[in-house]
């Protein structure tokens, strides 16, 4: 909340300057500016972002001039730089959409099933656990990762069929869009996480593809069909994701599962200190699947209550 | 760019002390840190934000207390407040997510079709561009609102298939998932202006219906087929929306469409002065969409180079 505040800040403080500069263009006064807003916050930040006029540092940067150079459009994303000079690594995050998740959030917290599609929705995710317990047992690694591959989609297509619905409706949609997007962007950096701990076998790769094939469809029709239902869903397979994660923690605390370093791409992302551990990495991801199980039940509330998501503005960076 | 550097490193600045609120429980704390906020950035800036306890102020707001009242969950998104005191009126976008748009972007840039698929694609936009000429002449207001309604679709089709590849890959996209759907949520804001201007009747809401209808199906089934194709469309699509634009501003300065004061939404959005006329809109209006066709043309290059979208960094904030 606190960073939503001072980035809305920030910026304000920034464009009311009216600076000329709000395209990726000229690179020298982009940098003098850097220094400016340096200045002016007093300095003290980790991360700071130049553009660079010539493509050095890694692959990606190599890559990325070889495009440039090719294209007609010179459009590119600017490169960002750690304060200790290195580059920033990501292309799929920028510093700015790090964070620091509130792990003290309550992870007992269950709706009661209470009328029928309750029950429905709560049966559901009972039945569509089974098969998880049977494939992955207590495999949580592999168990998490194959997971997060299904538990990035509700959000992509809740957000995009609202999307859909702004603009058949000429209606605001309350923020609801981009709180779902944010929850499948969310979901998506868990599996980036996972993949760097555990790799998939090529039979899990094909298992994947079938049940996105399948997992997609059924939501789609499903949000199309009962909204109410859909998020309820998701509440639910939240509160089993706390369950698998908080399962996970105990092997690791057992000594069942190592705990190994954390993987460089969750260190920065959810701001881990450098020598943070696997147990550290899914403290945080048990708290975003909370997090998550909270807004999806609200959503379902707001279903249950005869209103539109767009009546209550949505909990955006609620993390 | 300057904004975005500065939205890093002040979120950096905060987070650095690793204060306890990152979620919207504690209002006071918030409220106190917020102040802390502006000390530590020396104020000035236009909008501060700030929770508040009870929910006054308008509809939305009355809507907002009455849901999360009968919420067992009690996620909310933080209230948020001009520095002269209002609200802040809108949940479809936050304040920090507002530019000011590069209107000395060049118009004039065009991809001379080379290969077959170049050609297919600049005569299919030459085609779609019939109907809208017979049905809408010079109604541009009108023409502009219908035109946005499906110009806000391949944003979030393209951002939603290469979610689905990242989550099936389990490969990284480059930061082009969010790219694309920067670019629907920019192309939903430009609806959200028009309607301000010009309120569609019934046989067009219905149109709008169908066209998403067959649209949304096609681009869906396109962009699987070739993205490669996909984006020279709407690259073309783009550059045919900046002369609409064009034609638009002329009549506008001909005196044959009334050069009315600019919708409160635009004026928020785009940070343009109180006294902003539907002009000023529609110059914005089309340099987003000067910037959108760089974004898709330059999408197809790397796609003709035999390359992936996630071998180039995507443009993020590109406006």
């Amino acid at each position: 909340m606190n960073q939503v505040v001072a980035r809305s800040v920030i910026r304000r403080l920034i464009n009311s300057q009216k600076s000329p500069i709000s395209t990726f263009r000229s690179h020298d006064d982009i940098a003098i500016t850097n220094r400016q807003r340096l200045g002016i916050i007093g300095g003290g930040a980790r991360v700071l972002g130049t553009r660079m006029m010539s493509a050095e540092g890694g692959d990606e940067a190599a890559k990325e001039n070889k495009v440039s150079v090719t294209s007609y459009w010179g459009v590119a994303r600017p490169k960002v730089k750690r304060e200790d000079g290195s580059d920033w690594p990501w292309n799929c995050f920028m510093p700015w959409e790090t964070y620091q998740a509130d792990v003290s959030i309550d992870l007992k917290k269950h709706h009661k099933p209470k009328g029928f599609l309750d029950k429905v929705a709560y049966k559901t995710v009972k039945i569509l656990r089974l098969p998880t317990d049977i494939l992955f047992k207590r495999r949580y690694g592999c168990r998490a990762m194959m997971l997060e591959t299904v538990a990035a989609v509700p959000g992509m297509v809740g957000g995009m069929l609202l999307h859909l619905k702004s603009l058949r409706k000429f209606q605001h949609s309350g923020g609801w869009i981009k709180a779902l997007l944010e929850e499948a962007e969310n979901e998506r950096m868990h599996l980036m996480t996972m993949v760097e701990l555990v790799q998939p076998k090529w039979h899990e790769r094909l298992l994947v593809l079938a049940v996105q094939g399948v997992f997609f469809n059924a939501f789609f029709v499903l949000y199309i069909l009962s909204p109410k239902l859909a998020h309820r869903i998701v509440g639910y397979l939240e509160e089993e994701a706390i369950h698998s994660y908080t399962e996970y923690l105990k092997d690791i605390d057992r000594g069942l599962i190592e705990n190994v370093p954390a993987p460089a791409i969750s260190i920065d992302y959810w701001r881990l200190p450098q020598d943070a551990k696997l147990r550290d990495v899914i403290l945080v991801i048990r708290a975003d699947e909370a997090h998550h199980r909270d807004v999806n039940h609200f959503a379902s509330d707001i279903h249950f209550e005869g209103k539109e998501l767009r009546d209550a503005p949505a909990p955006l960076g609620y993390h």
